[in-house]
């Protein structure tokens, strides 16, 4: 299997990728609620093998059946964001609105990474960047 | 205005990318129909500078208004997609089954380069190809 090419990944993720903050409500958190960042790609079963070429490509990452007849890679462990998808894309720089969407990405990961998303003031905070990143606002 | 790269196109016309066939009445031909080769991306508004760097880089198409508030970045032009667009994805391979579309598109191109598409049997053999692309199909 031939590895991706990181500029092709990239223009896929300007087009198809995803990059998303989910705060749950969790009694087990201190807050009340847990932060959970998250990149996917999703696609058709038909085009599986391309996730699969994806994770690979990361090395890191699961790959879980979504709605319908539709997959999804998905990155959700900190460390992995941090240490592998952030900076592929500060190298490999996305070309559309999704930049911004990762920037603000970039934003709660520094917010998590200082341990602000474990008092309620860090939740509110990661709440008001969430707003500015929803896929609805962004699909309208 | 910095170059797109040629590998980030293939991967964002992998995700957003069209190729399609239409094949409509039109009296003014010998056989009433008219073969519409046409490559497109599509894209909301927010997004149309990354439609004006597509058309650009491969220096041909126009961009229009299409449903709602989403643009299109179109080439129909034979000459344009046979000298333009069919060799930079032979240069540059697609890696989803959007693939096997372009690979159709370009039968029926070499057929429209045969004038095939100027006679009766030469449209039924495009009208075969073009259910196999059918874009609900696809959308499946």
């Amino acid at each position: 299997m031939k590895e991706l090419d990181p500029k092709w990944i990239t223009g896929f993720v300007d087009g198809e990728g995803c990059f998303h903050v989910a705060i749950n409500k969790n009694s087990k958190c201190v807050t009340g609620f847990q932060v959970i960042p998250e990149f996917t790609v999703v696609q058709h079963e038909r085009d599986i093998q391309i996730l699969h070429k994806i994770k690979k490509y990361f090395n890191c990452g699961v790959i879980r059946k979504n709605n319908g007849n539709r997959y999804c890679f998905r990155v959700r462990s900190v460390k992995n964001i941090e240490e592998t998808i952030i900076p592929f894309f500060q190298k490999n720089s996305l070309q559309t609105v999704k930049k911004i969407m990762f920037q603000r990405f970039v934003y709660v990961l520094l917010l998590i990474k200082r341990k602000e998303h474990l008092e309620i003031n860090g939740i509110e905070k990661i709440r008001k960047i969430q707003s500015l990143m929803n896929r609805k606002l962004f699909k309208k």
